[in-house]
């Protein structure tokens, strides 16, 4: 039996190892998200009913209401929701990540990623940049302007952009990235100036005036997480293609949605095995402490599940300012992943370690036995609605969600 | 008197720490170089004549004097320099740097620098990319060609988004990228992507059609050098403010012309105590050895000289592919240097040594007493003109410099 697991573990590794994740476009959710609907939220994490909603999940669902124009106000928007009107369903139920909240709604621009070797395509939301954003929550009225200017100018800019260059693999931005200092999660700040020296030259074909021209290359001089959505849609198509492999242990999900923390696993179908989220450990921006913090929320861990993120943090040592900790514990934390995974990806190599690939696929055998569960770089919300982001540092996910995937597992083979 | 040594000494690592180099704009050579004349060449390392001259050297001296419509071709240009009609002077002489050749003629738009903390300005020629450049002694008439857009569209483009965007402060852009895996000589991958992103949606405003946009963005997308030429002048105005400190024994200028190493040190004033250039070791190109390789040429060590480059290897361990060791040799390199500079710049922190400043301000004591010399990253050119860089590699200027240099201190304290 443990030889068909591994068998199967292997088979998922080498799907990972394989993709080749290339972000072709940008399109309306509505028109590009298989089962999207005009009054269906998307939403990052497990499922989770409004009652049970953190306050950034809450906020952005509002906020996204009113760009919607399904309300006009908070108070119209939670009518709506407690009137039954809109559903809820997870990003990853519908072949999409979204960081934070990742509230995601029907007229939103986002990318397509393909995974050229399976076939199989997934999309994130555009990146709002820093301060007050939906992600984290916001909607007031500049949050909902900067979300309308995005989805009028800058996505179908870079939606031309990119039709025009073919693409961009984003394998190689990844592997790219991570020479330069990046994990890919937390600091993107060498992939988003890949990501914008890319695509600028194709910008300048994008038929706009001068001035919303500029507005389009500062978006991508100033946000540093402008390539994090495409990097998790491509995670995220990475991994939906090593998914159901039946009797593989991997964990092919890892998503909070601020209330629950859940994984997937390969070989258990699309069953949520989930706990509580934990609050994150990190660095609070000036005039804010862990007392403001909401626990742990949004589908980026979709990178950790995919082998970058907090498993490439020695790639990253300049992160610590951000996350707190020492350079020297940023080697060691990848060092420790190795030991719950079932492989190393070649394609990530790692300078810091003699460009060993990064530490890929995580066995939930291998964090029971070990007691070691995945590392996680998070961004950190305020646990109103409407602040936005107080700080970033570290987290884990709950040792009961491996736990009880185990115990599934065992079930399904009859043990 | 030891004392008063180290006094100057500290003198100099304060001006150099406190140095604000700001690339300001672009402007013709002869407009703004001070002394420059329509009939000199600039070239790099220190003085030099025709005869001793090596091929790149010569192949680039032909070029510029084609690039300048002073000869239509080799022959024409060789005849006018064995006649006397053209002068040579090292750009050192004149406030500029030059990568490789450094040939640097009056029509060529050049970098400015203004050290604004005292006032001096520095310059330096536009980067050509990969491939056969005039930097590398290839003069055919696609170089001429690339020239003449760089000096025609790329220059004044590039003019016009610095005076818009009132400049870019160099210190801040060398400090971020040395958080992201550049050393910023051999590697400067994510200073040009930092370089392009800012200028990006100033050049939106250059007043460029679309064809002409989209060719400018693409040379800031494909051109991974295209930071280093700003990177050379900031710290040619960061080291000339360092200069003419009495009795001080720190190094303010290393240069090679491709025949002899160079150095100048702030207590001795403008004169050089050179060596015979050794051929650097490294990795070659496909189809090249080390039997191809010219002596080492170019003013690209002033990087090493104010304390980035070789000097801030720890922070580019993937430059290793490039140049050869290993990720443990170059963190070993940088604290190497440690041993003969006079201080560390804390405004270029290292991620990998827990941000430790990296090394600053060479101590040709120092360096006389432990027997090191300083490490340089650097291309590597054909030693035939018109060929192009072969590979890349480490070398150390000759003991000799700074024996000399020990010696003429000496004297001149009158011992």
């Amino acid at each position: 039996m443990g030889q068909s697991i591994n068998a199967a573990n292997q088979e998922v590794l080498e799907r990972i190892l394989a993709a080749t994740p290339v972000l072709v476009g940008v399109g309306r959710a509505l028109d590009v998200i298989p089962g999207m609907q005009s009054t269906l939220i998307l939403h990052a994490g497990p499922p989770i009913t409004w009652d049970r909603m953190s306050g950034p999940l809450r906020g952005a669902v509002i906020g996204g209401l009113i760009f919607e124009g399904l309300a006009r106000d908070e108070a119209g928007a939670v009518r709506l929701v407690e009137r039954g009107s809109v559903r809820f369903a997870p990003c990853h139920h519908h072949g999409a990540v979204g960081p934070m909240a990742g509230v995601t709604t029907a007229s939103m621009q986002v990318y397509i990623v393909e995974n050229r070797a399976f076939g199989n395509r997934a999309f994130s939301n555009l990146n709002e940049g820093y301060g007050k954003v939906l992600r984290y929550g916001a909607y007031s009225e500049d949050v909902l302007v900067r979300l309308r200017w995005m989805n009028e100018t800058l996505g179908p800019a870079v939606g031309a952009a990119l039709e025009r260059a073919g693409g961009v693999d984003m394998k190689t931005l990844i592997a790219r990235q991570l020479t330069m200092g990046d994990e890919g999660h937390n600091r993107n700040v060498a992939g988003s100036a890949t990501f914008g020296r890319l695509l600028a030259p194709h910008l300048a074909h994008a038929g706009l005036a001068p001035e919303a021209l500029e507005q389009v290359l500062r978006y991508f001089a100033d946000n540093d997480l402008a390539a994090l959505n495409p990097v998790m849609a491509a995670c995220k198509a990475t991994m939906d293609a090593a998914h159901d492999v039946p009797g593989s242990m991997v964990v092919t999900c890892m998503a909070r949605n601020g209330t629950d923390f859940g994984i997937r696993v390969s070989g258990l179908g699309d069953r949520w095995f989930s706990g509580p989220a934990e609050v994150p450990v990190g660095l609070f921006f000036p005039g804010f402490a862990a007392d403001d913090a909401n626990p742990d929320i949004g589908d980026s861990t979709i990178t950790e599940t995919a082998g970058i993120g907090a498993f490439a943090m020695a790639a990253a040592p300049a992160i610590v300012k951000f996350v707190g900790g020492t350079p020297r514990e940023a080697l060691e934390g990848t060092l420790e992943m190795y030991e719950i995974t079932v492989g190393e990806n070649p394609a990530f190599g790692l300078p810091p370690l003699d460009f060993r690939g990064t530490p890929t696929g995580i066995d939930i055998r291998k964090v029971v036995r070990t007691g070691i569960t995945p590392r996680v770089n998070t961004g950190i919300a305020h646990k109103k609605p409407g602040v936005g982001q107080v700080g970033a540092g570290l987290v884990r996910p709950p040792m009961a969600c491996f736990e009880q995937a185990v115990e599934a597992m065992a079930a399904a083979l009859g043990r």
